[in-house]
């Protein structure tokens, strides 16, 4: 039972099937509220939650210091002046109430914004608090053994700053960012907090493609094993596959719809030639969508080709028996009738009676023989085997 | 038949089942409406609903006084000028339809808002009379033995009151709203009735978590049930849950759509400082929908593996069958030939016969063994069992 | 044949399933539209219709009259000034074109609107003709056995009068609201011709709730017969009520939309306070629409039932063949060796060869027991009955 | 082969079915586009096209003219002034490239809408060429053999003047029209170009509900077919009865469609006394569109029943074979014990041994029935036949 | 293996089935995301891409100038002022980066516009950057062996050029709109660079056609295969075209998407004149969808064709296997009771016993096949072959 049901639930394959890490695809299921009746803005942490490691780059066209911070009161003395640079504050780890809800007194941020940033798992979604717009998006990554794993991060947009919130410590996603920045590549240093929310965000689409890249994949690998030899695991894992899609459609078009609402907001923080950027980034998630309705597609489709190649072999099993039974009940019959014991029975004793019931006999199988044979109901004529 | 019928309603079920109690969904289906032609706004009360009891809070920033109300006169005395306090009165049974026509008078209610408020079941909705709101939810809620409970709850919400109506007096949801407001914590004492609304209403979406959650562990029974053992119950009990899920959704759904109503609506009674609140309780109603929805989805999931476990069933029955009647089918052929009494027939007279006959039948025995080996009909090899 | 194929029609049923009167049911399959290329505005009177009836209700708030009328021409001396009383015509029967062609010139009918008003069916609407509005609906309603009749009533509502036209001259849904004008009870003789609309809209759709009711009804009465003795015709049924849910969910959206369509309209004949009334007539189209759609939910359920019953026990059936057939099968050929005449039989000597067959035949039967109940084949393990 | 293929696309049917000619249908699937890179509005002209046939009628209130036109030049002599009188031009065939281009300039029609007037198919689409309109639809008509016909029928209309083109001679939808204006019944000569584009579509429009009339008859009979004698025809009959709604209900959504846009366009040429007619084609359409909706429901209700009628055929089969088999193998392979050689086989010799047997034989075969009739296995129980 | 999958991809087919080119379709699932983290605006060149050819066309309406160009710097001399003609440069092969750029530079492209031109596949889209338009489109074609194959071409339409970039160097679709520009057929010359990418566009989309068509004969084919002999081959090969047709309809769907926003668009580049023209190339397009739509629905019914033609042959063998059995079952019974060893069985000894059973087995046989025949099991009665 555990290992189908592991199977089932796409944990296992010896294919190497595609599989979604379990720890954010349950809490979908088994998501928590919050206490009924709390306070709201209350603070609701993971419970075990690790401590906060704050980190904060500030930088400008000509600069870019980072600096790993004890404690939130560390950032005040690094807030810019609007214009005269950014800084980017980047937590990892919902650990410390305090620190937390200083990080927010200092940065005016409501309470509900970020009582919303910290509770894991929210839905993608743009939150305008006026001059601060909260940005909640996932994450999703693969990690070495063909596991997604979808994480929680949270954008906090100000003027002159960027904060941002995720869970757990480690960070593939937003290095590649945070290289442009010390490299100064290209114009990032040059903008304003508006870009940098931009080249985070479009670091976080662009990382849905590897992960839709590794699904095709292995629905080749599928495909292959329905044509070979299906089996119920292989229908475990299509539908794995396919509740992954499903997942990750659900996660991506909202994340489209909260860059939607972040273009269009009347308050939008972007600039207008940032504007083209985001929308950049936008038809990424929009290819990104597409991708995953094409795999979905071919999903259903190897559904349906596994159903009628199981029919196929239930018809060719029911075949079998029917020709081996139609041939064989009519002669046993015969050589039952000439097993009686009837004392007058002449056709025993004629001489040549054995072999003219051999005759009869292979006949009848001839016959039948030939009447299947017209039916196409023998051999694997008919199919492609 | 009855026990599986029970099974199919999900009114009872061995694995500890989620079930939806049967009064409040039976009535969706069996809604009785109005006497058509009756007088409209005629108070249609619920036959043998219990004598109401009238709670009253009345509450300002510095204080909060709860009485237990005898009749409905006694509320003009409580009574409270906008923005100086607020009066909330909690009415519970419909017994009394006096007390309820004179609650009407009072606070200037009007007659279809009344009539609305006391009609079980209504569907969520907002209706907007000028000053006076009616909103009707549906509070859920988890009874000991994994039952699920809808009540109705009407908020009629005004200038410097809210009056809730339900049908029962039992209220474990409203409980949390009420010690918030003698305790004083956070604002709720300092903002007017609108806050209120909104606090009671965050408490009956809120209270839809633990019933999802709960659905979510029903889910996971299932499928271990399903790959264990599949049974007739098991599909009924699956069906059940997606007949929960479905009422639920729509539920929900409304009640979404009702907040939404209200926070768009022109005369909304909402300040601007709720309505950030009010905005976060409706985000967490669409948490609760994106739930029920990959429930569903897992329940379908479900229905699919167990039709597919059993056609698989069906399928290795198939291949018994086969496989043991295209063995013996020739071979009792075979012995029949010789169990014939015809005077002549020279192989009964050979010494070497009998065990020619049996060597005859071992090679057509090997044969198709060999044969069913190839084509994979032996064993359970093609299955994960 | 012909049992079957009313039953599946829903026209008979032993259950007293639920039935739609076909007369009209038919109709929206066979649509007689008008003769192509008639003069547009001509009246299509359906054929053999009954001469119509006429009567005329004149009220006011004091006072309230009732006439049966001869003639049309009796009409012009009825006609009150706007504002002073409300002139209610009520036609029954349409078999008098020249009777009809007089009440649309007497109170300035558009000729497409009585076209409209006469030609039956039409499906619900609302049809503006500037001060003149012309509102077909659908009456539904239950005779004696289970059957549901759907007929249409035609309203045209204008300035200080209504004409309402049905086609037959029973008058079920009608006459509460005539009761009510005579007893002058409630707001309805003070208000005007728009709130009288409203009344007369009010019990057209309340009629709509005895109908649902009884289809719940029919639906309960179907699952116990699907969980004790699925049949053809129980199917059948279900089909028949899903295609009456099918027919009064067309017929109650419809019907919103005009109500929609007539509370929305520019120049809507509503009064603003009587706007809140068809508010709630409306409320009540809507809780019908939920409650036909759970109906149909639970309709899909029994569907899904019925199929899974069957298919469970057709594998039943297939499950007693297979065991019968793969115990009996080796046995039959243990026994057909010994029936064997060879001369050369050493076993057939044997003193104990009986027994010892009749040993082997045990353990290969006992055996075969045993695996199958490893398997779960054997008794009913595994379902419910 | 080729029977089976007529019936499955409904060329022919024993029992009438109904059928959609095949030329329409097909050139739908089959659609020939212009030639990659042609020049736009070049006339693309059916191959082996007849030339056309012009006819001229002239009207105003007091007279009306018909006259056969050889070239379009003598049309330039007909013309009328906007107010005076209306010119409708009738041609049929397009097998003149040049007569057709020379319309084109006499009418100012502009190159794309005539190059779309006179390619077929088209899909039924009002195009708005400021003081011209395109308006192409589709004539549905039967033929004598219960054969559907679906003709391209383009109107262009312009101030004064409405021209007609279609592809063939034969002209049943418009006679009435013809006659109509001959006639000089109701207002239609009063009226301009836009109540003849009115009434043209009208007739159009109704031409479609004997069509469906037609076809619900086809379903009635079919059911009868399905509960009489279900057969793989019947079932390709139901299927070319949805697919010939679905082509219909194509046709006439968009031809709906086009209507409405005809309405709603802001150069509409359609005065304000002319709208509320066109409203009431309109209306037309949405019922004929209800009509093959419910047509639809009813067809896929027979698919339903002929698949469960077939299954529970198919069920009964092998309940037979179980029957049969399950008494008479226990039963073979007792009277096989008996037939054994063996030398000291005691029963054999018991003078009461056979009767034994016997006695035996018909409790195994009772006590099977007896299981069987419990189960409902034996005779029809349970089936409606 | 290999032979069924490729018939499953639609890549080899004896029936010369419709098959998309691979290399797009997979692109489709596999899409390669440009490097997480990179700099946007940076061009990402598939890998090997040739080296681009560029060809410049510079017309006006009295001359038409064709150069190949080795170096985008040479295209600042051809540049013309607006309005004084058009110059049409087509690059074809993305190999050189540094030509790209350079050729960006000198017409002021956006970054993001050329880095989207040159990214293959995007998605069919319009992209707005001021007074440059970037319109993405997909052409189709049929190469020889009735494989489409789906080619990415970017328009950058500016004042006075039109720049179109394609990946390969092969020219099927654009050579007719050079050869009417050298000829100077029509007002393609008179007209200025809107024109021209409403010529292209328009190949673009009349292109599809032909697809389409084939796409309908090779549903033909597989009609006459799916009544003839349905094979495993078939369904697979019904499924390739369903894909196929997905692919296209989602392509085309999106080309019309385009379309409408470069005609809705507010800096929309095209002069009203052109409009009424680019409106065609969108009808073609909404044709285009129509067509793809009725062939879904053909290969929609051929899949239902298919598996009932597959059930009613399962249904046959069954019923074959059943007649036979329940036939000779009873009488190898019968026979076996004639062949047991009993000492006393008198039936034995009469003289008549031996013919007294033939008349019984007779009897039985007669019975039974009377009993199917009344059933309909017997023979084909019953379908149509």
């Amino acid at each position: 039972v555990s290992r189908r049901r592991r199977a089932l639930l796409g944990l296992e394959a010896g294919l190497g099937h595609f599989r979604l890490a379990s720890r954010r695809s349950r809490a979908l299921v088994r998501h928590r509220g919050p206490k009924p009746g709390a306070y709201p803005g209350a603070l609701a942490l993971p419970e075990g939650a690790p401590a906060p490691e704050i980190r904060a780059v500030r930088y400008a066209p000509d600069r870019c210091e980072e600096q790993s911070i004890a404690s939130p009161d560390a950032l005040s003395a690094l807030r810019v002046p609007e214009g005269e640079g950014v800084l980017w504050v980047d937590v990892r780890g919902f650990g410390d109430r305090a620190a937390l809800e200083r990080l927010g007194e200092l940065f005016r941020i409501h309470p509900l914004a970020l009582a919303d940033a910290v509770h894991v798992p929210q839905r993608p979604k743009l939150e305008d608090f006026e001059d601060r717009h909260l940005l909640v998006t996932r994450m999703a990554r693969l990690t070495d053994r063909r596991t997604v794993e979808l994480e929680q991060l949270s954008l906090i947009i100000g003027p002159g700053f960027v904060i941002t919130l995720q869970e757990r410590p480690e960070d593939p996603v937003l290095e590649p960012v945070r290289e442009r920045l010390r490299a100064g590549v290209g114009q990032i240093r040059r903008k304003g907090s508006d870009y940098l929310a931009y080249a985070i965000l479009d670091a976080v689409i662009d990382g849905y493609f590897p992960v839709i890249e590794a699904l095709g994949e292995t629905l080749e690998d599928l495909e292959t094993e329905v044509t070979a030899r299906p089996r119920p695991t292989t229908l475990a894992a299509i539908h794995a596959v396919r509740r992954t899609l499903l997942v990750l459609h659900r996660v991506v078009w909202r994340q489209r719809d909260a860059l939607n609402a972040l273009l269009r907001d009347e308050h939008s923080p972007l600039e207008p030639s940032t504007r083209v950027y985001l929308r950049d980034a936008l038809d990424h998630a929009v290819q990104i969508l597409d991708a995953i309705e094409t795999s979905r597609d071919l999903a259903i489709g190897l559904l349906e080709l596994y159903l009628s190649t199981i029919s196929h072999r239930t018809n060719e099993i029911m075949k079998t028996l029917t020709v081996m039974a139609t041939i064989f009940i009519p002669l046993t019959y015969i050589v039952g009738i000439y097993g009686m014991n009837f004392d007058v029975m002449p056709e025993l004793r004629w001489p040549w009676g054995y072999a003219f019931v051999w005759a009869v006999m292979l006949a009848v199988a001839g016959g039948l023989l030939a009447w299947f044979w017209r039916r196409g109901w023998l051999g694997d004529r008919g199919d492609s085997r």
